[in-house]
């Protein structure tokens, strides 16, 4: 250790203080966790986390990560103490209030040393993966000299009973990430009570079943926590810390109970906790004295981060790692050659196998790609442009087998665009969104680009029958914010849906493609990316325009069907391809209208539920989906059951016309 | 064992020809699974299942559940070989075709003896779980005569990768279910590839960390799989067979391999299937020999089934556990007095609060309800009518610490509601739905009565920010099938509620409420449920109608302020409260024509998405609500900042009207 113990207390005791202080203030929150493992976070902070206040977003360094996420007024204690430009102790004093930086859970928009949003329990760790295996594969790729850095994850008991964990541990031991540290906040405390109340696991076990390194401290003795982290560091695999503590340590009469957890531990408590601790000094008031000390953890990491920028500024990766890791696309069209050979040779093909032929331009072009499936690499069609398989023994590879694990995925995804320098994309089944939502959820709100392929779309998959049929997840999906859910029709569309996931630096991007081939919609070349304004006229009616026909992804050729017939009876029919009703909604006023008019009768077909679409068809629209669950049998019957064929529904819009 | 090996051989290989040959037919689906546990299940069959083809209903049978749903010709071969009325020879023949029972994955809703609908892996391995505690419960509650009856499980590697894995086997071991026994396939094979593809993980050490018992067996061993069975029957303990297996067992070219996973064997690859088999007999064909033997497996079950008729017949049990099993409410109207209080004395609190005060008149009225929450029972207030913890030491109690395992207390649930006896209900934030949906659609589809009693459901629960903050989760949840989504704006419609999702025998119910505290808006006793027609008039225009405004849960009180600022200026205003839409849309077209009527303008106002409004107010209405994620602040700050105020509202709508 860097400083004597009883420096090291008062460091502690600092973030006890402002902990305790500012729920308090706030009069909600949760001093519990942040009093608990302030002491393991000192010595953390002091001598093993990497970091640079000065240079927060400093390509090399250690990822820290308060899966505990509900213990935010630990990190916002030590991005404060430690010198980072925010929060400022009046954001402290404002945490959990309207504008300030310090929210109820930590917001990785909000501040920098954040390194991603937390609360939702597990998904810290999980991401935290994520970072590890896009830290290997970067070194893989630019060397030690550039990439060589840790990822450190405080979990609580929460964090650890999540399933998600247990995606997530699995596939850090199976690849092996040394670099990653777990400190598992071993309170034995959850909200309802002892964690006995719901569990009799031996955690410590299980991960070293999982090819875990394991190891115990007293989360109260300095010597101890570092003697912990010595062996952290130098195990060969991911290691855990069972860091025994007592949750709310310092509050006398209330420390080790349930009551710590998530409220404020009230004004005598905290008087007494002052007395206990020995902090004579009033809320939100840290001595010089400790603020000098604390002012010294970030010594080493200005001193690493400027002797990594000079050896940045020598290397020839420079160019392209600061690219990478901007987030920034090389210039060019990769996909130009690709577009002019589809108009030149339509195809009928799903469009799962219309993005394998994408991905074998975008990977072949694009480095930063890194893609895998939940096991269904055949299916997904994931696997494109000759990219080797990620592996403890070839971190340089670019796909991905993720195993059986979706929301895991989804969640490492988040990590690694969250780390940075490489763009994940994953594939599963459209109806296994639902394992995988929390972590969609967070890639939405986490602003990142994350490219998620999900395949067999709707009842077009057929046989498998209705658990794997989505119905409603497609509305489900459009109705979270920040998510674009792109359905192409044929390879034209699926190329452009592509490039548009990828020009998407600050939300994540849904592809919902079929299992089912298609007829090639898109013959003749554009210059601009239709799909980009999210709906598009496909066809324009011949005969006066009565109906718009408005479809999404296998529903557009039956539309344009259904137009064909419609206009043979002399009503005129547009067909619009709804691509993306997001992006259609950012539109201006002028081009919707043109687009979606009124007067002409609106109708929505989608093999999905309707609900949603009155959006677009109004109240005296028609509405061609399906409001109940899947059936097992082959795709053309099943299409033709639940009536999405232009012999059941072009009557339907005649007869609404003549209403 | 009761046959000797070559005659069990036969009966598995029946098996195995009927699942190559059903799989070739459809072409489609996964041969792999049910050839390679099909000795594993002819052993269960023949000497451990309890079973009785001929009253698959009966209440003390063995539960027997396929986790790993994609090798459903295994569950199929075996419940007509062994003598239940369907399926029909025919119905395998048209295996995962249109109007056969015989699913791509076993739906519970077509075939007995299919306990639970399977294929999303992992559930039914969590289902199963349900089903045991249910069991336990049952038995403390009705004793050892006539409820001691065993839960076995086929689970796959993928079973074992998913998260819920973690999340089911953690209860199990934690409420020590001995009666528990999941048989792995552990073939080494995933879709991808082997496992070692993508896991690493000692299966078998992390179950004992959790406190199973394990033990291995050859699983084309007869005597093999008999002693790890009798063993697994004699633990205390819930028991983890791994039955080491080949997958595809019997194809002699493509066994082990992942190429049976999910494709027919081909043509050639049965025939030499056959010849490896000894298996001389034409598709579908299975000779009068085997079907002998098959059809004694259920010997043993018919007698069972008989003498615990017997005992049922004389015991005082009888029409409380026949009216339990079948779910049928007592009769008695247990709400009238707490309604009329309500009437007496109006109360201001929040509805998950009012959830409170109903269940306590739920639980002391109705033995049936399990209930419990993710470890926020304090938030959930599911703790209600003096019910007490079911533990390992007290299977009797009726509440339940689940732990912080949302997805794991869903399917858990959906076990339970599967098994009978038992209406359970859990709790955990609104959001965390996501964490949950999986289940949540698997209540829906499978029309299992478990009810979700989700609280915190908007901006409105405050600081803890838009991780915890619901934005698109009603309208998600909405678009669902079969799902009824409720929102109930005060203590009357709370309670309400309550009854409604009590009286769903073939649907889950999911109640949205409030942390906040809500006025009560039903001043008046009422005849009927109002809530039951889903959204109805709770204040009528008292000046001429040009507006409706239609509400739910926590916005009810703000639209009624609208109104009577609206009424203030003149223009009249009815206010809908839309307690559930589903139930709504089910009304006849004259009822929501006159509460919805045209002509006045509509105007949504829920503090969540606006997606899916305009089913009720068209393109020319208003949708006040909330299309970006929310904020750390308290809730009154937040409702101000994004617009659910009178103030900020009521000119809006003067303005549309204006238009």
């Amino acid at each position: 250790m860097s400083l004597d113990p009883a420096r090291m207390q008062s460091m502690a005791n600092a973030i006890r203080a402002l902990s305790m202080d500012a729920v308090q203030t706030a009069n909600s929150g949760h001093p519990g966790m942040p009093m608990g493992m302030a002491d393991v976070a000192t010595v953390l902070w002091s001598d093993y986390l990497k970091f640079d206040p000065a240079a927060p977003q400093w390509a090399d360094r250690d990822r820290f990560i308060l899966s505990a996420g509900h213990g935010s007024m630990l990190i916002y204690s030590l991005l404060h103490l430690s010198g980072y430009a925010a929060p400022t102790i009046e954001d402290i004093k404002n945490f959990r209030q309207i504008g300030s930086p310090c929210a109820g859970h930590p917001e990785n928009f909000l501040l920098d040393g954040v390194e991603c949003t937390t609360g939702p329990l597990g998904q810290g760790l999980a991401m935290g993966v994520g970072m590890a295996m896009a830290e290997r594969h970067l070194n893989a790729t630019f060397g030690d000299d550039l990439v060589d850095h840790k990822t450190w994850v405080i979990a609580g008991d929460g964090c650890l009973m999540e399933g998600i964990n247990h995606e997530a541990i699995g596939l850090a031991g199976h690849h092996k990430l040394g670099r990653l540290n777990v400190l598992w906040d071993d309170n034995a405390i959850t909200i309802d009570g002892g964690t006995d109340l719901s569990t009799s696991e031996d955690i410590k076990a299980r991960f070293e079943a999982t090819g875990w390194h394991v190891t115990t401290c007293d989360g109260h003795d300095f010597a101890d926590i570092a003697r912990a982290m010595d062996e952290a560091v130098a195990a060969e695999r991911p290691s855990l810390i069972a860091c025994k503590t007592v949750i709310g340590k310092g509050a006398p009469n209330k420390q080790g109970t349930s009551a710590t957890h998530g409220a404020p531990l009230g004004p005598d408590e905290i008087a007494a906790a002052r007395a206990e601790l020995g902090w004579t000094h009033d809320p939100f008031i840290v001595p010089g004295d400790v603020k000098s000390d604390w002012a010294l953890t970030g010594d080493a990491g200005r001193s690493a981060s400027r002797e990594w920028q000079a050896r940045l500024d020598a290397s020839e990766h420079k160019a392209e790692l600061e690219r990478r890791m901007a987030g920034i696309l090389p210039d060019g069209d990769a996909f130009a050659d690709y577009m002019a050979s589809l108009i030149d040779e339509p195809q009928k093909v799903a469009t799962r196998k219309a993005s394998e032929m994408a991905l074998n331009v975008i990977n072949q072009a694009l480095p930063d790609t890194i893609g895998g499936s939940a096991d269904l690499t055949g299916s997904n069609n994931t696997k494109a442009g000759g990219i080797e398989a990620f592996t403890a023994e070839n971190y340089a590879g670019r796909y991905l087998y993720w195993g059986i694990r979706e929301f895991g995925m989804a969640a490492a995804m988040n990590g690694m665009a969250l780390h940075g320098g490489v763009i994940p994309y994953g594939g599963t089944f459209l109806v296994f969104t639902d394992y995988a939502r929390g972590a969609i959820r967070l890639s939405a709100l986490q602003q990142q680009r994350v490219i998620y392929v999900m395949t067999h779309d709707s009842i077009g998959l057929g046989e498998d029958g209705p658990t794997h049929q989505p119905i409603e997840h497609l509305a489900s999906l459009r109705a979270m914010p920040n998510v674009l859910v792109m359905r192409p029709a044929d390879t034209v569309e699926t190329a452009e849906c592509w490039k548009i996931a990828l020009e998407q630096s600050d939300r994540p991007s849904i592809l919902a493609l079929s299992r089912q081939g298609l007829p090639q919609m898109r013959l003749e070349a554009s210059d601009s990316v239709l799909s980009g304004r999210g709906g598009y006229r496909l066809k324009s009616a011949e005969a006066e325009r009565k109906v718009v026909l408005i479809a999404t992804g296998s529903e557009v050729h039956l539309a344009a069907e259904c137009a064909v017939e419609l206009e043979a009876q002399g009503i005129g029919a547009d067909v619009v391809s709804m691509v993306c009703t997001e992006l259609f909604d950012e539109q201006d006023a002028a081009y919707r209208e043109d687009i979606i008019p009124g007067g002409a009768l609106k109708v929505s077909i989608e093999a999905g539920t309707t609900f949603g679409w009155e959006r677009y068809t109004g109240l005296k629209g028609l509405n061609i989906g399906l409001d109940r669950f899947g059936a097992s049998a082959p795709a053309g019957d099943l299409f033709a059951k639940f009536g999405f064929t232009a012999e059941a529904i072009v009557p339907q819009i005649v007869s609404k016309i003549q209403e």
